[in-house]
């Protein structure tokens, strides 16, 4: 019975994971490039700046679970360590595009590729030490704070739909 | 093994339910009235309808989790079946934010009476015979989509935060 559950959850969290990135698929595909580059709302991040975000913090995991190397590590400097600014210079609206689709399947390959036991091993950035005390530091936790992070994001993309 | 994992993935789920509450609970207090009023971005939803949204969502998990009525049933009509509008008569904000603090804290009781076992049981919006096949359909999954819902509105709300 137990076992049974166990799996389940664990399927319960990737699909809320996989749910929210759909989501977010399809709302990008209804926004055309011009609305990507307007403000969510006045001066605030523009979706292109929200785009790469997501696409850099999804990016990070495939290092935070163990998975392997980032594919676009130099996304993270502009797109989290430094706030939005009008007039970066960044990939193109398309590329982002291209790369948000590859980051998540590639890391929706490592999921499947993932057994029950290994979700539950520490994500990198924990040591062994404090993993010791700290249990839910695994990796399944990761998912569910990134899923947590998407959506919160996700309800400000979509107020470039219908703009005014 | 898997005894210690079911009831840590199970903490886990709540953790980052009460984790979200947390957050939007700091940020409305940091919130005046004025500011509540105000809309998130032109012609959208303003905080007061975003606070009554979350309250009525949150306390219509009292019936889906099988806990018991919910607090304030009247909320549902005026801040989930219609939308925003200028100038609704609503409750004061002082008040749903009493009825922001009352819901959640009644829902933290109640989960804190709930077994291992109990939250793989169905909500209540599922039949007996779809659940069999459904099984994902349970009381712990509602946690799950129910946080994803309020980490989507706490992005919207954080909006009114430092606004021009």
């Amino acid at each position: 019975m137990e076992s049974i559950q166990h799996e389940l959850i664990i399927k319960m969290i990737l699909d809320a994971w996989l749910t929210s990135v759909k989501r977010t698929d399809d709302l990008l595909n209804s926004l055309s490039d011009e609305k990507l580059l307007e403000e969510i709302a006045p001066a605030r991040n523009n979706g292109v700046y929200l785009l790469g975000h997501l696409v850099a913090i999804h990016d990070r995991m495939m290092t935070l679970l163990g998975f392997g190397k980032p594919l676009y590590p130099e996304l993270f400097e502009p797109f989290v360590n430094k706030p939005y600014q009008k007039h970066i210079v960044t990939p193109s609206i398309s590329d982002l595009k291209e790369y948000w689709k590859k980051v998540n399947s590639t890391l929706e390959h490592c999921f499947n590729e993932t057994t029950s036991q290994q979700w539950f091993q520490k994500h990198t950035s924990v040591s062994e030490e404090d993993f010791v005390n700290e249990p839910h530091r695994n990796k399944l936790n990761i998912i569910i704070s990134r899923t947590n992070h998407l959506e919160y994001h996700r309800g400000q993309l979509i107020l470039l739909k219908n703009k005014l």
